[in-house]
Protein backbone atom coordinates (compact mmCIF):
# COMPACT_ATOMS: atom_id res chain seq x y z
CA UNK A 1 0.00 0.00 0.00
CA UNK A 2 1.08 3.31 -1.44
CA UNK A 3 1.92 5.97 1.95
CA UNK A 4 -0.57 8.40 2.00
CA UNK A 5 0.98 12.40 2.20
CA UNK A 6 -0.41 14.30 5.16
CA UNK A 7 -2.71 16.68 2.98
CA UNK A 8 -4.20 18.66 5.30
CA UNK A 9 -3.48 19.85 9.27
CA UNK A 10 -5.04 22.59 11.54
CA UNK A 11 -3.01 23.65 14.23
CA UNK A 12 -4.11 25.36 16.98
CA UNK A 13 -3.06 28.64 18.66
CA UNK A 14 -0.78 29.17 15.71
CA UNK A 15 -0.39 33.07 15.85
CA UNK A 16 2.95 32.55 17.98
CA UNK A 17 5.02 30.65 19.81
CA UNK A 18 5.25 26.72 18.84
CA UNK A 19 1.76 27.07 16.65
CA UNK A 20 3.42 29.78 14.58
CA UNK A 21 6.46 27.40 14.21
CA UNK A 22 4.88 24.52 13.64
CA UNK A 23 2.87 26.00 10.40
CA UNK A 24 5.83 27.84 8.79
CA UNK A 25 7.81 24.57 8.59
CA UNK A 26 4.79 22.59 7.86
CA UNK A 27 4.31 25.22 4.98
CA UNK A 28 8.31 25.19 4.55
CA UNK A 29 8.37 21.60 3.82
CA UNK A 30 9.45 19.87 0.45
CA UNK A 31 5.93 18.85 0.32
CA UNK A 32 3.83 20.58 2.15
CA UNK A 33 0.07 19.99 2.76
CA UNK A 34 -1.85 21.46 0.53
CA UNK A 35 -4.19 22.64 3.40
CA UNK A 36 -2.85 23.97 6.82
CA UNK A 37 -5.14 25.96 9.00
CA UNK A 38 -3.88 27.98 11.94
CA UNK A 39 -6.24 28.30 14.89
CA UNK A 40 -6.39 31.87 16.13
CA UNK A 41 -8.43 33.29 18.59
CA UNK A 42 -7.86 36.81 16.97
CA UNK A 43 -6.75 37.32 13.78
CA UNK A 44 -7.56 40.89 13.30
CA UNK A 45 -5.82 41.70 16.67
CA UNK A 46 -2.39 42.58 16.90
CA UNK A 47 -0.70 39.37 18.28
CA UNK A 48 -1.60 37.70 14.55
CA UNK A 49 0.40 39.90 12.84
CA UNK A 50 3.37 37.18 12.34
CA UNK A 51 1.05 34.50 11.65
CA UNK A 52 -0.42 37.03 8.77
CA UNK A 53 2.32 37.67 7.51
CA UNK A 54 3.20 33.87 7.55
CA UNK A 55 -0.16 33.14 5.47
CA UNK A 56 0.48 35.91 2.89
CA UNK A 57 3.89 34.54 1.86
CA UNK A 58 1.97 30.87 1.37
CA UNK A 59 -1.00 32.26 0.37
CA UNK A 60 -1.63 29.00 -1.64
CA UNK A 61 -1.33 26.99 1.49
CA UNK A 62 -2.18 28.38 4.94
CA UNK A 63 -5.35 29.91 6.11
CA UNK A 64 -6.00 31.38 8.71
CA UNK A 65 -9.32 30.26 10.72
CA UNK A 66 -10.77 32.26 13.85
CA UNK A 67 -10.65 29.47 16.92
CA UNK A 68 -10.74 30.34 20.46
CA UNK A 69 -9.92 26.78 22.07
CA UNK A 70 -11.72 28.23 25.34
CA UNK A 71 -15.47 29.19 23.26
CA UNK A 72 -17.90 26.00 21.92
CA UNK A 73 -19.27 28.42 19.81
CA UNK A 74 -16.29 29.54 18.17
CA UNK A 75 -14.78 25.40 17.74
CA UNK A 76 -18.10 24.65 16.29
CA UNK A 77 -17.91 27.81 13.64
CA UNK A 78 -14.15 26.92 13.05
CA UNK A 79 -15.36 23.43 12.23
CA UNK A 80 -18.08 24.03 9.75
CA UNK A 81 -15.17 26.60 7.92
CA UNK A 82 -12.87 24.19 7.63
CA UNK A 83 -15.42 21.73 6.40
CA UNK A 84 -16.25 23.70 3.55
CA UNK A 85 -12.45 24.32 3.18
CA UNK A 86 -12.12 20.78 2.73
CA UNK A 87 -14.89 20.64 0.23
CA UNK A 88 -15.19 16.66 0.83
CA UNK A 89 -11.25 15.53 1.74
CA UNK A 90 -10.91 14.60 5.16
CA UNK A 91 -8.33 16.24 7.99
CA UNK A 92 -4.93 14.15 7.99
CA UNK A 93 -3.76 16.21 11.15
CA UNK A 94 -5.06 18.15 14.27
CA UNK A 95 -2.12 19.36 16.32
CA UNK A 96 -4.48 20.76 19.75
CA UNK A 97 -1.45 23.42 20.51
CA UNK A 98 -3.34 26.25 22.12
CA UNK A 99 -2.92 26.29 25.81
CA UNK A 100 -2.02 28.98 28.74
CA UNK A 101 -0.37 28.91 31.47
CA UNK A 102 -0.15 31.09 35.02
CA UNK A 103 2.34 30.90 38.08
CA UNK A 104 0.58 28.65 40.01
CA UNK A 105 2.28 28.91 43.55
CA UNK A 106 -0.38 27.16 46.16
CA UNK A 107 -1.27 30.90 47.83
CA UNK A 108 -2.77 31.91 43.91
CA UNK A 109 -4.54 29.25 43.11
CA UNK A 110 -7.85 29.76 43.07
CA UNK A 111 -11.49 28.48 41.53
CA UNK A 112 -10.57 30.60 38.71
CA UNK A 113 -7.31 30.31 37.66
CA UNK A 114 -8.23 26.38 37.91
CA UNK A 115 -11.12 26.48 35.69
CA UNK A 116 -9.60 28.92 33.46
CA UNK A 117 -6.72 27.15 32.91
CA UNK A 118 -8.22 23.76 32.11
CA UNK A 119 -11.37 25.31 30.04
CA UNK A 120 -8.63 26.06 27.43
CA UNK A 121 -5.66 23.19 28.33
CA UNK A 122 -8.41 20.35 28.53
CA UNK A 123 -11.82 20.83 27.53
CA UNK A 124 -10.40 23.12 24.41
CA UNK A 125 -8.53 20.02 23.32
CA UNK A 126 -11.45 17.80 24.18
CA UNK A 127 -14.28 20.18 21.99
CA UNK A 128 -11.69 20.69 18.67
CA UNK A 129 -11.35 17.12 18.70
CA UNK A 130 -15.23 16.31 18.36
CA UNK A 131 -15.96 18.96 16.25
CA UNK A 132 -13.39 17.79 13.96
CA UNK A 133 -14.02 14.30 14.19
CA UNK A 134 -15.59 14.02 11.13
CA UNK A 135 -13.30 15.18 8.59
CA UNK A 136 -10.41 13.01 10.77
CA UNK A 137 -12.60 9.86 10.14
CA UNK A 138 -13.06 10.95 6.44
CA UNK A 139 -9.26 10.93 5.91
CA UNK A 140 -9.11 7.48 7.80
CA UNK A 141 -11.68 6.20 5.07
CA UNK A 142 -9.42 7.49 1.79
CA UNK A 143 -7.37 4.83 -0.24
CA UNK A 144 -4.32 4.55 1.27
CA UNK A 145 -4.88 5.33 5.14
CA UNK A 146 -3.74 2.64 7.30
CA UNK A 147 -3.23 2.89 10.90
CA UNK A 148 0.26 0.28 10.79
CA UNK A 149 1.91 2.64 8.61
CA UNK A 150 3.55 5.72 9.68
CA UNK A 151 2.28 9.25 7.67
CA UNK A 152 -0.82 7.63 6.52
CA UNK A 153 -2.87 7.61 9.44
CA UNK A 154 -5.07 10.30 10.80
CA UNK A 155 -3.29 12.22 13.70
CA UNK A 156 -4.55 13.60 16.83
CA UNK A 157 -2.09 15.45 19.07
CA UNK A 158 -2.14 16.61 22.41
CA UNK A 159 0.56 19.42 23.21
CA UNK A 160 1.11 18.22 27.01
CA UNK A 161 4.21 19.10 28.85
CA UNK A 162 6.76 17.16 31.08
CA UNK A 163 5.03 18.68 34.04
CA UNK A 164 1.91 16.48 33.37
CA UNK A 165 3.85 13.53 34.51
CA UNK A 166 3.00 12.47 38.08
CA UNK A 167 5.94 10.27 38.04
CA UNK A 168 8.56 12.72 37.59
CA UNK A 169 6.86 15.53 39.85
CA UNK A 170 9.30 15.32 42.72
CA UNK A 171 12.10 16.17 40.49
CA UNK A 172 9.73 19.36 38.71
CA UNK A 173 7.71 20.64 41.43
CA UNK A 174 9.95 22.76 43.53
CA UNK A 175 10.85 24.65 40.57
CA UNK A 176 7.70 24.61 38.77
CA UNK A 177 4.80 24.01 40.91
CA UNK A 178 2.49 25.55 38.77
CA UNK A 179 -0.68 24.12 40.65
CA UNK A 180 -3.55 24.79 37.49
CA UNK A 181 -1.37 23.76 34.59
CA UNK A 182 0.09 20.64 35.61
CA UNK A 183 -3.59 19.57 36.82
CA UNK A 184 -4.90 20.75 33.61
CA UNK A 185 -1.90 18.83 31.46
CA UNK A 186 -2.80 15.45 33.76
CA UNK A 187 -6.28 16.15 32.88
CA UNK A 188 -5.58 16.22 28.65
CA UNK A 189 -3.13 13.11 29.21
CA UNK A 190 -6.92 11.12 30.30
CA UNK A 191 -8.50 12.70 27.91
CA UNK A 192 -5.53 11.32 25.01
CA UNK A 193 -5.62 7.73 26.81
CA UNK A 194 -9.67 7.73 26.07
CA UNK A 195 -9.65 9.03 22.84
CA UNK A 196 -7.14 6.65 22.15
CA UNK A 197 -9.46 3.83 22.76
CA UNK A 198 -12.26 5.31 21.62
CA UNK A 199 -10.66 5.72 18.24
CA UNK A 200 -9.25 2.95 17.66
CA UNK A 201 -12.16 1.39 15.98
CA UNK A 202 -12.19 4.76 13.43
CA UNK A 203 -8.15 4.09 12.57
CA UNK A 204 -7.26 7.41 14.16
CA UNK A 205 -4.32 7.74 16.51
CA UNK A 206 -4.24 10.28 19.63
CA UNK A 207 -0.88 11.07 20.74
CA UNK A 208 0.54 13.55 23.70
CA UNK A 209 3.57 15.23 23.07
CA UNK A 210 6.08 17.35 25.01
CA UNK A 211 8.03 19.82 23.09
CA UNK A 212 10.42 20.20 25.51
CA UNK A 213 11.41 23.31 27.36
CA UNK A 214 11.17 26.28 24.94
CA UNK A 215 12.03 29.95 24.17
CA UNK A 216 8.50 31.26 23.92
CA UNK A 217 6.96 33.56 25.63
CA UNK A 218 5.30 30.86 27.54
CA UNK A 219 8.67 29.12 28.08
CA UNK A 220 10.72 32.19 28.75
CA UNK A 221 14.40 33.31 27.81
CA UNK A 222 15.79 30.40 29.98
CA UNK A 223 14.48 28.02 28.56
CA UNK A 224 17.04 25.92 26.38
CA UNK A 225 15.43 24.78 23.18
CA UNK A 226 15.05 26.62 20.52
CA UNK A 227 11.49 26.94 19.26
CA UNK A 228 12.54 26.04 15.41
CA UNK A 229 14.09 22.65 17.27
CA UNK A 230 10.95 21.71 19.12
CA UNK A 231 9.07 22.32 16.13
CA UNK A 232 10.93 20.20 13.95
CA UNK A 233 11.29 17.51 16.42
CA UNK A 234 7.75 17.32 17.73
CA UNK A 235 6.99 16.75 13.27
CA UNK A 236 9.65 14.54 12.87
CA UNK A 237 8.14 12.09 15.96
CA UNK A 238 4.54 12.79 14.14
CA UNK A 239 5.93 11.55 10.86
CA UNK A 240 6.81 8.79 12.17
CA UNK A 241 3.61 7.75 14.52
CA UNK A 242 1.48 4.56 13.90
CA UNK A 243 -0.86 2.88 15.99
CA UNK A 244 1.40 1.83 18.34
CA UNK A 245 1.79 5.25 19.52
CA UNK A 246 -1.58 5.75 20.02
CA UNK A 247 -2.66 7.07 24.07
CA UNK A 248 1.27 7.69 24.49
CA UNK A 249 2.93 10.41 25.84
CA UNK A 250 6.13 11.48 23.87
CA UNK A 251 9.04 13.67 24.08
CA UNK A 252 10.17 15.87 21.35
CA UNK A 253 12.37 13.59 20.47
CA UNK A 254 10.21 10.64 20.65
CA UNK A 255 11.09 9.19 24.23
CA UNK A 256 8.66 7.78 26.03
CA UNK A 257 7.42 9.99 29.18
CA UNK A 258 5.82 8.09 32.16
CA UNK A 259 2.32 9.25 33.29
CA UNK B 1 7.78 8.74 71.15
CA UNK B 2 4.34 7.72 72.18
CA UNK B 3 2.05 7.39 69.18
CA UNK B 4 -0.34 10.10 69.39
CA UNK B 5 -3.85 9.21 68.23
CA UNK B 6 -6.06 10.72 65.50
CA UNK B 7 -8.06 13.24 67.80
CA UNK B 8 -10.03 14.83 65.23
CA UNK B 9 -10.96 14.13 61.53
CA UNK B 10 -13.32 16.13 58.72
CA UNK B 11 -15.09 14.69 56.21
CA UNK B 12 -16.38 16.05 53.25
CA UNK B 13 -20.02 14.44 51.50
CA UNK B 14 -20.66 13.39 54.70
CA UNK B 15 -24.20 12.50 54.02
CA UNK B 16 -24.41 9.52 51.99
CA UNK B 17 -22.90 6.69 50.43
CA UNK B 18 -18.72 6.15 51.38
CA UNK B 19 -18.51 9.65 53.17
CA UNK B 20 -21.51 8.92 55.51
CA UNK B 21 -20.14 5.55 56.10
CA UNK B 22 -16.81 6.69 56.71
CA UNK B 23 -18.05 9.68 59.78
CA UNK B 24 -20.39 6.03 61.29
CA UNK B 25 -17.30 4.10 61.61
CA UNK B 26 -15.30 6.97 62.94
CA UNK B 27 -17.44 7.81 65.47
CA UNK B 28 -17.98 3.90 66.40
CA UNK B 29 -14.37 3.30 67.22
CA UNK B 30 -13.20 1.95 69.76
CA UNK B 31 -11.33 5.13 70.31
CA UNK B 32 -13.22 7.55 68.26
CA UNK B 33 -11.79 11.02 67.44
CA UNK B 34 -13.64 13.31 69.78
CA UNK B 35 -14.48 16.12 67.17
CA UNK B 36 -15.70 14.65 64.18
CA UNK B 37 -16.69 17.18 61.43
CA UNK B 38 -19.32 15.58 58.83
CA UNK B 39 -19.10 17.75 55.65
CA UNK B 40 -22.38 18.45 54.29
CA UNK B 41 -23.69 20.63 51.38
CA UNK B 42 -27.44 20.65 52.42
CA UNK B 43 -27.43 19.70 55.93
CA UNK B 44 -31.47 21.22 55.95
CA UNK B 45 -32.51 19.39 53.11
CA UNK B 46 -33.61 15.50 52.84
CA UNK B 47 -30.62 13.85 52.05
CA UNK B 48 -28.96 15.17 55.21
CA UNK B 49 -31.48 12.49 57.22
CA UNK B 50 -29.01 9.74 57.66
CA UNK B 51 -26.27 12.00 58.59
CA UNK B 52 -28.79 13.89 61.11
CA UNK B 53 -29.30 10.52 63.03
CA UNK B 54 -26.12 9.69 62.97
CA UNK B 55 -25.13 12.92 64.45
CA UNK B 56 -27.23 12.52 66.91
CA UNK B 57 -27.05 9.50 68.65
CA UNK B 58 -23.07 10.53 68.58
CA UNK B 59 -23.63 14.50 69.54
CA UNK B 60 -21.32 14.23 71.84
CA UNK B 61 -18.74 13.32 68.54
CA UNK B 62 -19.90 14.25 65.75
CA UNK B 63 -20.72 18.15 64.17
CA UNK B 64 -22.35 18.69 60.75
CA UNK B 65 -20.75 21.37 58.87
CA UNK B 66 -22.32 22.97 55.77
CA UNK B 67 -19.91 22.37 53.18
CA UNK B 68 -20.27 22.61 49.51
CA UNK B 69 -17.01 21.82 47.95
CA UNK B 70 -17.32 23.44 44.83
CA UNK B 71 -18.42 26.99 46.89
CA UNK B 72 -15.27 28.47 47.70
CA UNK B 73 -17.36 30.99 50.04
CA UNK B 74 -18.84 28.09 51.33
CA UNK B 75 -15.32 26.37 52.18
CA UNK B 76 -14.20 29.45 53.63
CA UNK B 77 -17.19 29.58 56.41
CA UNK B 78 -17.26 25.80 56.82
CA UNK B 79 -12.89 26.29 57.66
CA UNK B 80 -13.69 29.39 60.11
CA UNK B 81 -16.50 27.10 61.66
CA UNK B 82 -14.20 24.19 62.30
CA UNK B 83 -11.49 26.69 63.58
CA UNK B 84 -13.88 27.69 66.44
CA UNK B 85 -14.88 24.02 66.96
CA UNK B 86 -11.03 23.53 67.25
CA UNK B 87 -10.62 25.74 69.98
CA UNK B 88 -6.53 25.31 69.38
CA UNK B 89 -6.43 22.55 68.82
CA UNK B 90 -5.05 20.78 65.15
CA UNK B 91 -6.68 18.97 62.27
CA UNK B 92 -5.43 14.95 62.20
CA UNK B 93 -7.41 13.79 59.40
CA UNK B 94 -9.05 15.27 56.51
CA UNK B 95 -10.86 13.41 53.74
CA UNK B 96 -11.67 14.92 50.42
CA UNK B 97 -14.48 12.60 49.68
CA UNK B 98 -17.18 14.74 48.22
CA UNK B 99 -17.23 13.62 44.60
CA UNK B 100 -19.78 13.59 41.52
CA UNK B 101 -20.00 11.27 38.10
CA UNK B 102 -21.73 11.91 35.50
CA UNK B 103 -22.81 9.25 32.31
CA UNK B 104 -19.52 10.17 30.42
CA UNK B 105 -19.55 9.19 27.26
CA UNK B 106 -17.90 11.38 24.30
CA UNK B 107 -20.93 12.43 22.57
CA UNK B 108 -22.81 13.53 26.10
CA UNK B 109 -19.84 15.68 27.52
CA UNK B 110 -19.31 19.35 26.85
CA UNK B 111 -17.86 22.37 28.31
CA UNK B 112 -20.42 22.58 31.13
CA UNK B 113 -20.20 19.02 32.46
CA UNK B 114 -16.43 18.76 31.90
CA UNK B 115 -16.13 22.22 34.31
CA UNK B 116 -18.77 21.23 36.73
CA UNK B 117 -17.03 17.71 37.36
CA UNK B 118 -13.92 19.16 37.60
CA UNK B 119 -14.57 22.03 39.93
CA UNK B 120 -16.67 19.62 42.71
CA UNK B 121 -14.08 16.46 42.37
CA UNK B 122 -10.45 18.51 41.61
CA UNK B 123 -10.46 22.21 42.61
CA UNK B 124 -12.84 21.14 45.31
CA UNK B 125 -10.40 19.29 47.63
CA UNK B 126 -7.83 21.56 46.80
CA UNK B 127 -9.95 24.59 47.92
CA UNK B 128 -10.97 22.65 50.96
CA UNK B 129 -7.14 21.64 51.80
CA UNK B 130 -6.09 25.18 52.00
CA UNK B 131 -8.50 26.76 53.62
CA UNK B 132 -7.83 24.07 56.73
CA UNK B 133 -4.02 23.67 56.24
CA UNK B 134 -3.77 26.01 59.52
CA UNK B 135 -5.59 23.33 61.73
CA UNK B 136 -3.53 20.51 59.28
CA UNK B 137 -0.21 22.31 60.34
CA UNK B 138 -1.19 23.00 64.18
CA UNK B 139 -1.40 19.39 64.29
CA UNK B 140 1.78 18.59 62.93
CA UNK B 141 3.43 20.67 65.65
CA UNK B 142 1.59 19.03 68.55
CA UNK B 143 3.76 16.54 70.46
CA UNK B 144 3.69 12.85 69.29
CA UNK B 145 3.50 14.31 65.52
CA UNK B 146 5.93 12.59 63.64
CA UNK B 147 5.68 11.63 59.98
CA UNK B 148 7.25 8.48 60.13
CA UNK B 149 5.42 6.68 62.75
CA UNK B 150 2.14 5.40 61.26
CA UNK B 151 -0.88 7.26 63.18
CA UNK B 152 0.60 10.39 64.73
CA UNK B 153 0.90 12.18 61.40
CA UNK B 154 -1.32 14.84 59.91
CA UNK B 155 -3.39 13.12 56.56
CA UNK B 156 -4.91 14.68 53.73
CA UNK B 157 -6.83 11.45 51.47
CA UNK B 158 -8.49 12.70 48.28
CA UNK B 159 -10.64 10.28 47.24
CA UNK B 160 -9.93 8.82 43.73
CA UNK B 161 -10.69 6.09 41.68
CA UNK B 162 -9.10 3.46 39.75
CA UNK B 163 -10.75 4.95 36.78
CA UNK B 164 -8.22 7.44 37.21
CA UNK B 165 -5.45 5.54 36.29
CA UNK B 166 -3.71 6.54 32.84
CA UNK B 167 -2.21 2.59 32.95
CA UNK B 168 -4.89 0.67 33.61
CA UNK B 169 -7.20 2.78 30.98
CA UNK B 170 -7.08 0.56 28.11
CA UNK B 171 -8.29 -1.94 30.86
CA UNK B 172 -10.84 -0.23 32.33
CA UNK B 173 -12.28 2.38 29.34
CA UNK B 174 -15.11 0.36 27.50
CA UNK B 175 -16.78 -0.41 30.67
CA UNK B 176 -16.76 2.96 31.39
CA UNK B 177 -15.44 6.36 29.51
CA UNK B 178 -16.85 8.83 31.78
CA UNK B 179 -14.23 11.43 30.56
CA UNK B 180 -15.26 13.88 32.65
CA UNK B 181 -14.77 12.13 35.55
CA UNK B 182 -11.85 10.36 34.85
CA UNK B 183 -10.05 13.80 33.63
CA UNK B 184 -10.82 14.94 37.06
CA UNK B 185 -9.65 12.29 39.07
CA UNK B 186 -6.18 12.16 37.55
CA UNK B 187 -6.22 16.05 37.42
CA UNK B 188 -6.62 15.27 41.66
CA UNK B 189 -4.08 12.73 41.62
CA UNK B 190 -1.71 15.60 40.12
CA UNK B 191 -2.81 17.64 43.01
CA UNK B 192 -2.31 14.75 45.66
CA UNK B 193 1.37 14.86 43.65
CA UNK B 194 1.73 18.51 44.03
CA UNK B 195 0.81 18.63 47.90
CA UNK B 196 2.70 16.00 49.11
CA UNK B 197 5.78 17.65 47.58
CA UNK B 198 4.46 20.59 49.25
CA UNK B 199 3.88 19.27 52.35
CA UNK B 200 6.86 17.82 53.15
CA UNK B 201 8.24 20.83 55.14
CA UNK B 202 5.13 20.69 57.63
CA UNK B 203 5.07 17.13 57.99
CA UNK B 204 1.73 16.42 56.68
CA UNK B 205 1.42 13.46 54.32
CA UNK B 206 -1.08 13.58 51.28
CA UNK B 207 -2.50 10.07 50.00
CA UNK B 208 -4.81 9.31 47.38
CA UNK B 209 -7.33 5.93 47.50
CA UNK B 210 -9.44 4.40 45.57
CA UNK B 211 -12.43 3.16 47.67
CA UNK B 212 -13.44 0.44 45.46
CA UNK B 213 -16.02 -0.42 43.29
CA UNK B 214 -18.79 0.60 45.94
CA UNK B 215 -22.40 0.44 46.61
CA UNK B 216 -23.62 3.16 46.61
CA UNK B 217 -25.77 5.92 44.42
CA UNK B 218 -22.53 6.33 42.07
CA UNK B 219 -21.61 3.09 42.26
CA UNK B 220 -24.48 1.41 41.49
CA UNK B 221 -26.28 -2.16 42.67
CA UNK B 222 -23.97 -3.97 40.69
CA UNK B 223 -20.90 -2.88 42.40
CA UNK B 224 -18.95 -5.56 44.10
CA UNK B 225 -17.50 -3.85 47.52
CA UNK B 226 -20.43 -3.37 50.54
CA UNK B 227 -19.87 0.54 51.68
CA UNK B 228 -19.00 -1.05 55.49
CA UNK B 229 -16.35 -2.77 53.81
CA UNK B 230 -15.14 -0.32 51.80
CA UNK B 231 -14.92 2.28 54.63
CA UNK B 232 -13.15 -0.14 56.94
CA UNK B 233 -10.57 -0.94 54.50
CA UNK B 234 -9.58 2.68 53.75
CA UNK B 235 -9.61 3.67 57.74
CA UNK B 236 -7.11 0.70 58.25
CA UNK B 237 -4.90 1.58 55.08
CA UNK B 238 -5.37 5.44 56.61
CA UNK B 239 -3.75 3.99 60.27
CA UNK B 240 -0.58 2.72 58.52
CA UNK B 241 0.22 5.58 56.36
CA UNK B 242 3.47 7.38 57.15
CA UNK B 243 5.36 10.03 55.20
CA UNK B 244 6.50 6.83 52.76
CA UNK B 245 2.78 6.86 50.88
CA UNK B 246 3.19 10.74 50.98
CA UNK B 247 1.92 11.03 47.38
CA UNK B 248 0.85 7.92 46.07
CA UNK B 249 -2.68 6.26 45.05
CA UNK B 250 -3.44 3.52 46.95
CA UNK B 251 -6.45 1.05 46.73
CA UNK B 252 -8.61 0.46 49.73
CA UNK B 253 -6.95 -2.78 50.35
CA UNK B 254 -3.29 -1.23 50.66
CA UNK B 255 -2.24 -2.15 47.00
CA UNK B 256 -0.61 0.87 44.91
CA UNK B 257 -2.35 1.85 41.70
CA UNK B 258 0.10 2.79 38.99
CA UNK B 259 -0.54 6.77 37.63
N1 LIG C 1 7.18 26.70 25.96
C1 LIG C 1 7.40 25.64 26.70
O1 LIG C 1 8.47 25.49 27.33
C2 LIG C 1 6.38 24.54 26.77
C3 LIG C 1 6.70 23.39 27.52
C4 LIG C 1 5.79 22.36 27.61
C5 LIG C 1 4.58 22.48 26.95
N2 LIG C 1 4.27 23.60 26.24
C6 LIG C 1 2.96 23.64 25.57
O2 LIG C 1 3.12 24.00 24.22
C7 LIG C 1 1.97 24.69 23.74
C8 LIG C 1 2.38 25.98 23.06
O3 LIG C 1 3.10 26.74 24.02
P1 LIG C 1 3.98 28.03 23.64
O4 LIG C 1 5.24 27.93 24.42
O5 LIG C 1 4.03 28.21 22.19
O6 LIG C 1 3.07 29.16 24.35
P2 LIG C 1 2.87 30.69 23.98
O7 LIG C 1 4.09 31.23 23.35
O8 LIG C 1 2.35 31.32 25.24
O9 LIG C 1 1.69 30.64 22.89
C9 LIG C 1 0.43 30.13 23.27
C10 LIG C 1 -0.45 30.10 22.05
O10 LIG C 1 -1.73 29.54 22.45
C11 LIG C 1 -2.71 30.49 22.08
N3 LIG C 1 -3.89 30.42 22.95
C12 LIG C 1 -3.98 30.55 24.28
N4 LIG C 1 -5.24 30.47 24.67
C13 LIG C 1 -5.99 30.29 23.56
C14 LIG C 1 -7.38 30.15 23.29
N5 LIG C 1 -8.29 30.16 24.26
N6 LIG C 1 -7.78 29.97 22.01
C15 LIG C 1 -6.88 29.93 21.02
N7 LIG C 1 -5.55 30.09 21.19
C16 LIG C 1 -5.13 30.27 22.45
C17 LIG C 1 -2.04 31.85 22.15
O11 LIG C 1 -2.81 32.81 21.44
P3 LIG C 1 -2.89 34.37 21.91
O12 LIG C 1 -1.72 35.06 21.25
O13 LIG C 1 -4.21 34.82 21.40
O14 LIG C 1 -2.78 34.40 23.41
C18 LIG C 1 -0.73 31.50 21.50
O15 LIG C 1 -0.86 31.42 20.12
C19 LIG C 1 1.06 24.88 24.94
O16 LIG C 1 0.06 23.90 24.96
C20 LIG C 1 2.01 24.69 26.12
O17 LIG C 1 1.35 24.25 27.27
C21 LIG C 1 5.14 24.63 26.14
N1 LIG D 1 -18.87 4.27 44.59
C1 LIG D 1 -17.83 3.89 43.90
O1 LIG D 1 -17.80 2.81 43.30
C2 LIG D 1 -16.61 4.76 43.83
C3 LIG D 1 -15.49 4.27 43.11
C4 LIG D 1 -14.35 5.05 43.04
C5 LIG D 1 -14.33 6.28 43.67
N2 LIG D 1 -15.43 6.74 44.33
C6 LIG D 1 -15.32 8.06 44.97
O2 LIG D 1 -15.73 7.99 46.32
C7 LIG D 1 -16.27 9.24 46.74
C8 LIG D 1 -17.63 9.00 47.38
O3 LIG D 1 -18.44 8.36 46.42
P1 LIG D 1 -19.83 7.65 46.78
O4 LIG D 1 -19.87 6.37 46.04
O5 LIG D 1 -20.07 7.69 48.23
O6 LIG D 1 -20.81 8.70 46.02
P2 LIG D 1 -22.32 9.10 46.33
O7 LIG D 1 -23.04 7.97 46.98
O8 LIG D 1 -22.86 9.65 45.05
O9 LIG D 1 -22.16 10.30 47.39
C9 LIG D 1 -21.50 11.45 46.99
C10 LIG D 1 -21.38 12.36 48.20
O10 LIG D 1 -20.67 13.54 47.79
C11 LIG D 1 -21.48 14.66 48.10
N3 LIG D 1 -21.25 15.79 47.22
C12 LIG D 1 -21.32 15.85 45.86
N4 LIG D 1 -21.07 17.10 45.43
C13 LIG D 1 -20.83 17.85 46.53
C14 LIG D 1 -20.52 19.20 46.77
N5 LIG D 1 -20.40 20.09 45.76
N6 LIG D 1 -20.33 19.61 48.05
C15 LIG D 1 -20.43 18.75 49.06
N7 LIG D 1 -20.75 17.47 48.92
C16 LIG D 1 -20.95 17.02 47.66
C17 LIG D 1 -22.91 14.16 48.00
O11 LIG D 1 -23.77 15.07 48.67
P3 LIG D 1 -25.30 15.32 48.13
O12 LIG D 1 -26.15 14.26 48.79
O13 LIG D 1 -25.60 16.71 48.60
O14 LIG D 1 -25.31 15.17 46.64
C18 LIG D 1 -22.75 12.83 48.70
O15 LIG D 1 -22.69 13.00 50.09
C19 LIG D 1 -16.32 10.12 45.50
O16 LIG D 1 -15.22 10.99 45.49
C20 LIG D 1 -16.22 9.13 44.37
O17 LIG D 1 -15.66 9.69 43.19
C21 LIG D 1 -16.55 6.02 44.42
Amino acid sequence: MAARRCDSALVTGANRGIGLELVRQLAEAPRPPSLIFAGCRDPAGPRAKDLKDLAEKHSNLVTIIRLDTSDPESIRQAAGEAGSRLAGRGLDLLINNAGVNTPGQLRDTGMKDMVDVFVTNTVGPLLVTKDFLPYLQRAASQPGSGVGVAGTTPLVINVSTLLSSMEKCPETFSMAPMYSYRASKAALNMLTRCLAEEFKKDGIVVTAIHPGWVKTDMGGPKAPVAVVDSAKGMLRVISTLTDKHSGMLLDWEGSSIPW
